[in-house]
């Protein structure tokens, strides 16, 4: 079935996604996106210490991070974690097969798998769908890709950014997956992201890694970091544009194109978060160090307590500062200023109820869109993380999934 | 109305606890806790780096955590935090008065407080309940204290424990409250324990700093360290024993009866968690270093995804193993060993699935006490934590709570 194209809009890639019946709900679960040829390629991978037979597999064939690829063979329902040996051979044999089918070598095949822990995929299913996947690659079928890749996601992520670069039109386009067990710190579940730049894999895996800290680094559903965090970035170099290096107008450019589409990813992550009903965006600035702001702002975007006085439209600024004072961060409560939306809530050490509009501060909270900016009046370091509110609905999609 | 006695069981110790309209239920919301002359007393405050005014005043009338005290001051309803220098002045009126009415010094006073931020104190209704508790200061009226410190909480929480020092029989009885807002870092949210023991105030001091770090320490029901958590311990002196010095076989014998106090109030504070159905143990046992022992331990315990999971008693040892793995401290999936109850559900860096007998898990599961244990097999080195199950109800309580 064709659908709106993204991964497939930059020149020199197709994708696919049908369904191999390791969803028992017999929705798409096999995807591949292949560019033409061998391209520049780099992968950022989880920073659990438990990760998944894939994880390990991208690791062996990009030591670096980054060099040629050809394609990425993904799976959804069966994340291929903590299944030992025979599951590293499952992550090798459908590199192995897709190479066969696309005429390459399988060091040229990345693999991603997502879903349960700890069951040993039904190899036979997923040989069928790379078999009928390699078929049906196509320029018109970047939707089945995505519907391959999703679990409990409830939407469609994708992001498409165009840019101008040496004179060339560039196009960066990505799609991800991710709902719960949301706290990346590498990367988030599994995105592929395609560009047409022409550029050498060193520096693409330098920008990839400028655009994820800021991006997927900067998100939390749960707190929970994953086993199975992948995300690809995938060059073709169709552009034609004269390579260039780091610290270049153009590789600003691109960084910045490649950041809107992972910020536009991260974004549609936690707004389909589980059981999310709002997204919250937990700016601190004003802090000592880097290190400072960023420990703050996660403090507040994990807090269950501040998740759910957003759930409940609250504008109860006490967890706010809680969250930041619980924190290694230096707080200051006698320098430290919270806006909730358009609303100083709390300054000089005190809580501000009865001076801002209450009625103006109700209407906003019922939005689906909160933003709360912390100003700690320590330094100049600033950071802003992403996450979404604690709901019933949460605890119902957690508690009531068996393994 | 009389009750069951706890905290004046230990000779030289009268309480009281009346309703003096903080609380707009009408319940109890003010108590003094006294001794019959100024004795030993011991305290640990809050880590976090916003305090409420009580703590703030204690500080100052113990500021290396140890001296000679005569009473508590607690009200509930009103946590008097963020509320400035006039909030200050609010704290020291109450010891202050509270002082004139036993007839000793405003620095022999301590002063708690627990429930909303934000609010200053209504300092006529206080004074009228620190004239009321005053008056009825009794050895009966340990339940009246004890159900005034308390807010979200629906059980009352405290513990006896009696032993025999030097050839005296010595009593160490606690009251605590506490339920949201748990993840105490020196102390929990109030808890006033009292003893007649003859003991000087630095030995007092050094053993309750010992007994907190594996009780009060050790639990978490949201991850979210509270402005307020303050423990206090009394030593009337009334059993007459002969001091000791730190170190020495009575040390230890008071030192064990003490920690098992904390222990028991500690576990009823995690049972009467906010929206709690299960009180959880986690314990690591084979880590590196004591500090990975207490990461790899409170990492699971503060995990959402485990939480919910043994809420639905689903035997998901995926999650625990991502929240292990996802933690500084360091791990080997191949050397891991995770038991839930009785059942060993993953070793050498495998489920065990099929494996254990599943009918007789599910009913552990189903119980309201669940044991997780995790050997990591790379020391010596052990921790346990304790915490609750997260439910839906945790959201309504903390979604529809409204400041």
């Amino acid at each position: 079935m064709p659908g709106i194209r993204h991964i497939t809009l930059p020149a020199g890639f197709s994708a696919s996604g049908v369904a191999c019946g390791i969803k028992s709900s017999g929705k798409k679960d096999l995807a591949i996106i292949t560019a033409d040829r061998n391209v520049a390629a780099a992968i950022v991978t989880t920073t659990n210490q438990v990760v998944g037979a894939p994880v390990i597999w991208d690791r062996q064939i990009l030591p670096k991070g980054s060099g040629k690829v050809r394609a990425v063979v993904i799976n959804s329902g069966n994340s291929n974690v903590c299944t030992g040996k025979a599951g590293l051979k499952d992550a090798e044999a459908m590199a192995t097969q897709t190479a066969r089918l696309l005429d390459t070598d399988p060091q040229k095949v990345l693999v991603a798998s997502t879903g349960i822990i700890g069951k040993r995929l039904e190899m036979s299913k997923i040989r069928e769908g790379i078999s009928a996947a390699a078929d049906s690659l196509s320029k018109r079928r970047d939707s089945d890709a995505l519907q391959a890749i999703m679990t409990t996601d409830l939407k469609e992520k994708s992001a498409v950014v165009q840019t101008r670069i040496g004179g060339k039109t560039v196009t960066v386009a990505g799609i991800a997956k991710g709902s719960g067990m949301i706290a990346p710190s590498m990367a988030t579940m599994i995105s592929v992201i395609t560009t047409d730049l022409a550029i050498c894999p060193r520096t693409l895996h330098k920008a990839l890694k400028e655009a994820v800290g800021e991006s997927f680094n900067a998100i939390t559903v749960d707190s929970d970091t994953s086993t199975s965090d992948t995300l690809v970035l995938l060059a073709s170099g169709a552009a034609d544009n004269k390579k260039f290096p780091p610290a270049s107008p153009q590789y600003r450019k691109f960084l910045a194109a490649l950041k809107e589409v992972c910020h536009e990813l991260a974004r549609a992550i936690i707004a389909d978060g589980e059981g999310a009903t709002k997204v919250i965006k937990v700016n601190v600035s004003g802090a000592k160090s880097a290190g400072d702001a960023e420990i703050a702002a996660k403090s507040v975007a994990n807090s269950p307590l501040f998740k759910c006085a957003i759930h409940g439209c609250d504008p109860n600024w006490g967890r706010i500062v809680v969250a930041l004072g619980k924190s290694s961060a230096k707080i200051d409560p006698e320098k430290l200023r919270v806006k909730i939306g358009p609303a100083t809530v709390f300054s000089a050490g005190r809580g501000r109820d009865g001076k801002f509009d209450e009625k103006k501060l109700s209407k906003y909270l019922a939005g689906d869109s909160v933003e709360v900016s912390c100003s700690l009046g320590l330094g100049k370091a600033r950071y802003s993380a992403l996450t979404c509110d604690l709901s019933r609905e949460y605890i119902t999609i957690n508690a009531d999934y068996h393994t």
